[in-house]
């Protein structure tokens, strides 16, 4: 088991990575009350609820379970989360608990952040992506039909336990959409990690053991010190954004769900390069160079042929990194290095746009 | 006019008192960029909407008017914010502006806490009680059909604007429910200011301008004091909600907006104060100065006639003071002291839930 620490003061937490380490003497010193609130959805509760549940005898516990998918994200079913806490009298000392990907890591903890003003919770994300990003860095939140991830709050876990067995049961689309985060992570802080996955991709592809810790506990290495430099993402923090502008803006034209998260961050990756080309900042052999890598990852890098550029565009202006009208994008500087700027030829943009 | 900070650190903010103070020197300072939310209600916003607009020239300014009561202070309610927020596309830098009593400063708070994860928010209370309590100490939210202010944030504003002036159009039962969270404060923290308000209570009832805004003040400092030694309620702010658990049974059985919180607050006072008498730590005189002051300011001193003990036991299990099972309460060690407590006789507060 490897672990590391999220260090943001009085919030710090920790992570644990590793193979079937879910167990009591992991979790239970991390509950201080004796109610718990597990929540997860109805494509995880058959797989792993029992196994989690197992380990949490002697405790009041309670389960709330959502539909899958990101189309759920949103107030409506948050407040099922409220309705069980209050329906089964859960005081401030609840733990809640997320058992599930992304969507189920960013609504409970949002639930957690509001419940009562805020009562603590865990994350047990099943999920690559999860593992490797959403469960790390207390961003939590729900979906508006108007924009992705809008209502929501900084808040943080007391725990995170990122364990690998519980891909046995991931479908292949998802493990490639987690992968895209993780291939993220290298291009913004580290071209020697973005090096190891063009070594290691195929095995990563294939599920080693091995190589998929290395990669979730690098990649939460990564995502630990840029978000313990700024919590609340002032300025660093923006760099994990990478390719989520033009990403987030597909999510939304699509329909939430329709293109997994991680599919619409290298699609909207594949277009910061193209602009950060234009820019003259990286070649187009390194843009060639992270098409190649996407592409062994079984991941898309264009966006959907019905997005016009007038459709991103317009998607695209409520951006939370909007700063007084200028709309900032992250680019790259070179492979290994991000910018967040608003300083980029807006003609080069269009010309990305209308692609 | 009149200031205090509330020293909260880094989260520290000022609150001016006085009459006629609106106006654009004082407000835009604390605007940071040049988006603007005002939020109000339906009563408040032909009253006073056009007069605080004429104050935030040059800025780009948008209105959301919400449906007045505390029944429209809801998830669904909350959205509405939200929807207008994104719809005009308002980013990062923009402030929200809430104009209007309790209600709206607390949904307000909430949205300005959710919207993109937290933006600036500024509060001009239009009520007695949002003066002196809900604009004071971060508390936002909005309830839940199961419970209220279940939903929510510590969130602080920027600045809040209490101008008496607004009083004008203040209905006479609304002064009166101001006027209950006012005595509260003379009651848990300092006796002194009790005795000033049985001596001051008719000029206070008649909206003496001067006495308004001394009793406005000294409440003010009062909740800030216990606010700064103790922001998200672990130990000595819980104080305030003297009453509030009963109250709250009552606001939550007779349905939100038909009891205002005052009423209900100075009904639950009292009981807090029979239990008090019953433990022996006041006097059953101390218990009738304040009835009397009560009764002076038109409020209700005992609790509706269709509410049975059931009642208030089921409906106060959900209080946000219950810790690990036991209800905590607030009641009076002697006027001018309160003490949070689940070492009370469970027969004694039956006989007074029964009486």
């Amino acid at each position: 088991m490897q672990s590391l620490i999220v260090d943001l003061g009085e919030r710090s937490y920790p992570i644990y990575i590793g193979q079937n380490i879910l167990c009591e003497a992991l979790i239970k010193p991390f509950i201080k009350g004796n109610q718990v609130m597990v929540v997860t959805n109805d494509t995880i509760a058959p797989l792993y609820l029992d196994h989690l549940l197992a380990h949490l005898s002697g405790l009041s516990v309670d389960v709330t379970v959502l539909p899958d998918g990101e189309s759920y994200k949103d107030l409506t079913h948050l407040n099922l989360i409220f309705d069980n806490l209050l329906k089964n009298k859960h005081n401030r000392t609840t733990t809640l608990i997320a058992l599930g990907g992304g969507v189920v890591g960013d609504m409970t903890g949002f639930a957690a952040a509001s419940y009562q003003r805020g009562v603590d919770f865990i994350q047990i994300p099943t999920t690559v992506l999860s593992q490797v990003d959403s469960s790390v860095g207390g961003k939590t939140g729900v979906n508006h039909p108007l924009g992705k991830n809008m209502i929501g709050a900084f808040y943080q876990p007391q725990l995170v336990v990122a364990d690998i067995s519980v891909f046995a049961t991931l479908p292949d689309r998802e493990l490639s959409a987690g992968i895209a985060e993780v291939i993220k992570y290298g291009l913004i802080y580290d071209y020697s990690f973005f090096c190891w996955l063009e070594e290691n991709i195929e095995r990563l592809v294939a599920r080693d053991a091995d190589i998929l810790m290395q990669a979730i506990h690098r990649s939460c290495e990564i995502k630990a010190e840029v978000v313990a430099q700024d919590e609340k993402e002032a300025g660093i923090r923006a760099w994990l954004n990478l390719g989520h502008t033009f990403g987030h803006a597909i999510e939304t034209h699509q329909g939430y769900g329709n293109w997994l998260h991680g599919e619409a961050v290298a699609a909207g990756t594949m277009m910061a390069l193209s602009l950060s080309v234009q820019m003259g900042w990286i070649s187009i052999e390194d843009m060639d160079r992270v098409r190649r890598l996407f592409e062994k990852a079984n991941l898309p890098v264009t966006p959907p042929k019905n997005m016009s550029s007038n459709d991103f565009i317009d998607l695209m202006s409520v951006d939370k990194k909007v700063l007084n009208g200028q709309l900032r994008l992250v680019l790259l500087k070179t492979l290994g290095e991000a910018v967040v700027t608003a300083d980029y030829s807006k003609e080069k943009l269009m010309d990305v746009l209308s692609a």
